[in-house]
């Protein structure tokens, strides 16, 4: 049927309806959801893939303590835990959704009274510088917090720009009112995780500085520039660490009003004389590189003290990206869902590079980026999955700079590796794989990233994945498979270097390297030499390619896999979907296999080794919380069933994406859970990046408007849209019935009409 | 007299036969000169004023040992002590004859054998990496140092350019040879002093990182990048330090092959088979702001392998800075004096930028030096005296980049203040004054410092004579002295106050600033707040204004001086003698004062409390190992015996500079105390720098040439010249009889000839 002009002009209605709407997306953003056990969100002000997060933190807890992991430090990855009654302060750096953290610098906190420059123990808002809150006296928006600090009843309000926090507290009068700077404070601190901190107090209302961090970055530093809406009366610092030489320093009393201090350990605070109601807002930014970077990112963003038109400005740019996504639902409580998810798809990576496009490369060194924006804090082994194929639709502008970011890490790498989990100028080296090669090939298979830029990431994938001593790869290269003997999850690893590598080949097929495509398409096989036909799970092998002996697929810890066990990891071979079938026992053994994952019961003694998530987190014996088995719902449109992921996938949406606190089963991983749900609810999943397919699933949104930057729109209607009506009894495009169980990247970048009628009856 | 054509013929030929031995030079310098005892100096390879000052260390020992001061330490405050039989290694950064230290910065040793990584104990060479060596095998020259290492029979040359310094190590044969790179090694380093270290091993003969301290400077990083001539064959870093969180850096053996680490306490090797003979050669250049920087260094000043090209231009440059001042002596040791002092005072401030003008500032920030070289290590409370006096005559162009050096450090600093002693981006705030103005004044004064320029450095002056939290300022300021129940040393730094208070006023007046002229030439009185009638010495008061009751004026601790006592410090009034005599009792009983001081006895306790010295650097109670009466031995003049200032001047050269390793009787500080040599041996010194006059002395030199910047030349005779003939009886300048005791800048400017008949009589 080909588009006919009174179509054009219901789908310009639509579309314009929708844009009416769009004034009020943020209204459905709630970034509390996540906050509360194993989300690890934050609730603070940010704007789109922000440098700043501000945000409150109510506790610190040490990563270590005595070389020992303290296992109470993992709730407070992102600072804030809904359950927890007090707040030390805000600080400018949050990671959103991970599993293993840092940041949290340059804590601030608004006092009032005799000085206190300790934070005081958790539970005992009296014995430090924390207040005790309450949620009724909270509000938290895209890009906007507020919270009633009741110790010393001032009002704390902050939004942001790219890079600048803006605060705003409301005092009580008092001529004894402080704003406490703590460089001490940090996520996932320890000990000795302050390397180095430095601030200058440059007249009275500015203060610069820097925090030098060895945690999960080894060798981080964030520079700082502060100003102040009022002159402090007084200052002062105090040095909490050890300083075995202070030098020609001991000259000066430098606690008091003195401009100009550096250790490992310090606190400072700015005194003032209130009257009722006075505001004091005080703008803060971040730079990569200098504090004069961020004086001038402060001033560019920021030139004025208009703490209202900032707001307005970052809910502005928050309606803005949302409303690239329309969607109507059948409640209010799926559009919370929804715009948060989507807010939390949009948080990181993020970005990284001053005003003047000055910023840190993984060299150390100071780079420009020329003719790209910068990014960091690449949580890979979680975004290849489904947030970066979701903006390489929704933002593919934005995708392509993320992957000249990675090239450009890569450019700086000595090892020259793509980024594994990267974030301010290091490669933590978190989890496993290489799946930066599958960001950048899904882009240039989906045309997205072309011409020489293409050819040079496609080198740099297949160089990476070359790089003989890192994680087993020099095993995996000439034996077929990570043996477990030498390196451990060597399943896991194995598995998915086999993905990458497919991954690799098809950028190599797409851009004409016959060479590259023969080299990976052979190591893509490579899943084969794990899989164990006496069980019909993965298992690990050792360097004699002896099978393990002792196995337990329920299992998570010791059998050759990580953040899942091998009921779940062992379908991971995304990429060759129809051969793992034929090696499980064809069709129905497998729909059978999917049915008893889903339905099982899975012991506590097994749960209780799965990291990052709650019991609300799986299925049956799926785990929805991590990532490894996020794809698996989908494998039912491979059986003669299809309308089981459609039933899944549902019951997914449903029950582990709640519009509360506590809705989110597991870590959000840097937007990697919520652009599962994302893609879910809009009826389709790119089940292996990089095919440019993406399996039809069940929508659970009634309508839906994708504007695209080409200028096209997709819009997806849900026929019959119901709580009961999960299936998808039949999905036309454009007006032509679907005869395949899945979309290509260019029937959606196309544009058009993808409707589904749903039914409550599947055939 | 007019100058005859005959006159100039003549001067031209003097001219013309100093240049030709001007090749010669070098030969005179004998860099040991200083290393034994308290001369603090280093024999190493360097340049005129360069970055890198590439020197063997002959042990490490800790500033302090458990929060204590380690004295064992201060004999290392230049790495190398003539006395020991050991070389530790050759490290890349060191100042020259200061009296507290830091620096040492990329030690490197070649070893043989099984591979040591720890440095070993003391007089036990077999113990670890050191070797043992003798002089008799040690070459040190200006730019070029050779030694042979008897552990291992590797012969080390070292050579360098500004920025970079190049090794050349001759191997035996040997399947298991080694370059140590050490990034812990330091001078006056302790437990934690170093803050961070990092290091890439880009390829197989490169490597670059950086090392961050916090020592006398708090907040230092250099960075580095090194080139081998040869590739190695394997590598490996250990770390000594404690690191709690390693993070998922585990994943890796990083001990061996693994070209990225980081961490506090590293070393590292590289591995070479080497045939007999075979030399391997390595480029190391040193950046203030980044490895990029440094590489950038290396390869523009050494862009080859050839070391004999790279020595030679070393010591061309050297010839060329020598030959400034040609002069003939008496014999070969005197030669060697002179020219080993002008060495020495041509060793620091040193070079601090990258060939690209990148450095970084006291902000932290980097900075571009626009116009001008960025110089640092400004040993500000020694060098006022004459070092800066002495380059303002022979080279002004650099004594003005120096100054713009202050300037720019004025600039980012946070307390708007010129340099009090500052080092590598760093205000350590050694010592007393705010010397720099002094230097400032001398420029002005002199006319090298003129127009916009000259107002701002005077104005940046005033303003850090004015910083009332600074070392007692407020009271000086108030009650017109340093208390000393406030504030100790409260003496010597009311008498230093008020002489740069003098030299702010002689600027202010050259410039027609009479507002500043009124303040300061008031303030530069105070000195006579502290004349103590009833003792003849300056002595120290209370803040009510009361004489403290104890005082000794032989005792240097607790009476309100520092380095010095009141029998040398009390002559410190060096811009205002007349009235100072006056106060002391007119000329006659001041002459006898100081006869006094010359011939007394200073009892060993008191001895024993003078630091920086032997007991050569002192005549009679007179102190000329440190710096507060430098001056005294000139103030004859202004008595009816100017004769005693010749024989005085002529004894002290004679005495406290001798041709040997331990021909210093105290700490050369960087270049003070060869300085004080070099105007002296000339016949004249500045005793009030700023004032544009040079006291008449007595030369030891026979002829001498200043070759000036402005293409004159002063030709100084010294007629007569002989051991006895220490006395000048008549001093004509272009042949007409000097009618006053002192010279003007302008005399010395204008060239001509200075000429003095010695004799062995006085009036």
């Amino acid at each position: 049927m080909r588009t006919t002009a009174a179509t054009v002009f219901i789908l310009a209605l639509l579309s314009n309806s929708a844009a009416q709407t769009a004034a009020n997306y943020v209204k459905y953003v709630n970034p509390l959801i996540g906050t509360q056990r194993m989300g690890h969100t934050y609730p603070g002000a940010t704007v789109p893939f922000g440098s700043v997060q501000l945000s409150p933190d109510t506790d610190q807890q040490p990563h270590n303590i005595g070389g020992k992991y303290n296992k109470d430090a993992y709730k407070y990855c992102a600072g804030y835990q809904y359950d927890d009654t007090e707040i030390v302060g805000f600080s400018h750096t949050h990671f959103s959704g991970t599993g293993h953290s840092d940041l949290g610098d340059f804590l601030i906190m608004p006092t009032v009274g005799p000085l206190q420059l300790e934070p005081g123990a958790k539970g005992d808002a009296a014995s430090g510088f924390r207040s005790a809150f309450s949620h009724e006296n909270e509000v938290a928006e895209a890009g906007y917090y507020k919270v009633k600090l009741d110790d010393d009843n001032i009002l704390a309000e902050m939004t942001a720009t790219t890079r600048v926090g803006f605060h705003q507290y409301t005092f009580p009068a008092s001529n004894d009112s402080h704003i406490i700077l703590d460089l001490m404070h940090g996520i996932y601190d320890y000990a000795d995780k302050n390397v180095w901190t430095f601030a200058r107090v440059e007249n009275d209302h500015t203060v610069v500085g820097y925090r030098q961090t060895n945690g999960w970055a080894r060798t981080r530093t964030v520079y700082f520039a502060m100003e102040f809406s009022k002159p402090f009366v007084s200052y002062g610092f105090k040095e909490f660490g050890r300083q075995d030489y202070k030098g020609f320093w001991r000259k000066f009393d430098q606690t008091k009003n003195f401009p100009e201090i550096a250790g490992k350990q310090i606190r400072a605070h700015f005194d003032f004389k209130t009257a009722k109601d006075e505001k004091i807002k005080i703008k803060f930014a971040v730079s990569p590189v200098s504090t004069a970077g961020a004086m001038a990112n402060l001033r560019a963003e920021i030139p004025d003290w208009n703490f209202e038109r900032v707001r307005n400005e970052a809910q502005s740019q928050w309606n803005k990206e949302l409303s690239k996504v329309a969607v109507t639902t059948l409640d209010e409580g799926e559009m919370t869902n929804f715009y948060t998810a989507l807010y939390h798809a949009m948080l990181s990576p993020t970005v990284y590079m001053d005003i003047d496009r000055s910023y840190r490369g993984l060299d150390q060194n100071t780079h420009s980026a020329a003719g790209f924006t910068n990014y960091t804090t690449f949580s890979l082994w979680d975004t290849y999955r489904a947030l970066h194929p979701l903006l390489n639709i929704i933002e593919p502008t934005r995708n392509r700079d993320m992957i000249r970011s990675m090239q450009a890490h890569y450019d700086q790498s000595v090892h020259k590796m793509l980024p594994v989990w990267s974030h301010y100028a290091n490669e933590n080296w978190c989890m496993i794989g290489y799946h930066s090669v599958s960001v950048v090939a899904d882009a240039i298979v989906t045309g997205n990233l072309t011409g020489p830029e293409a050819i040079r990431a496609l080198e740099s994938s297949a160089r990476t994945a070359r790089t003989k001593y890192y994680d087993g790869l020099e095993w995996y290269m000439s034996l077929g498979y990570v043996p477990e003997d030498r390196n451990s999850s060597s399943v896991s690893k194995t598995l998915e270097y086999a993905y990458d590598d497919w991954a690799i080949a098809q950028a190599a097929k797409k851009l004409g390297r016959q060479d590259i495509y023969d080299e990976f398409i052979k190591r893509s096989g490579n899943w084969r030499n794990l899989f164990d036909d006496s069980t019909g799970f993965m298992r690990p092998k050792d360097s004699n390619g002896r099978f393990y002996a002792e196995f337990d697929p329920l299992k998570t810890e010791g059998q050759g896999f990580i953040e899942g066990n091998a009921w779940n990891y062992s379908l991971y071979v995304p990429h060759d979907v129809p051969s793992m079938i034929e090696k499980m026992g064809g069709r129905q053994k497998f729909a059978a296999h999917l049915d008893e994952l889903f339905t099982m019961h899975l012991p506590d003694e097994f749960f209780a080794e799965t990291e990052d998530i709650t019991r609300d987190g799986i299925i049956g014996g799926y785990i929805h919380g991590n990532e490894p088995a996020h794809h698996v719902a989908y494998l039912y449109n491979w059986t003669d069933a299809p309308w089981k992921t459609q039933e899944r996938v549902r019951m997914i949406l449903k029950h582990q994406y709640r519009p509360t606190p506590d809705g989110l089963g597991g870590n959000d991983d840097c937007g990697q859970m919520s652009a599962w749900y994302l893609f879910s609810a809009l009826g389709f999943y790119p089940v292996a990046p990089a095919s440019g397919q993406y399996a039809i699933g069940s929508p659970i949104v009634k309508t839906a408007v994708l504007r695209l930057e080409n200028g096209r729109t997709l819009t997806i209607e849900a026929r019959d849209q119901s709580e009961d009506n999960v299936y998808a009894s039949r999905v036309t495009l454009n007006g032509r019935e679907l005869d395949r169980r899945y979309l290509t990247y260019s029937d959606i970048a196309s544009g058009g009409k993808l409707v589904f009628q749903m039914s409550d009856r599947h055939p």
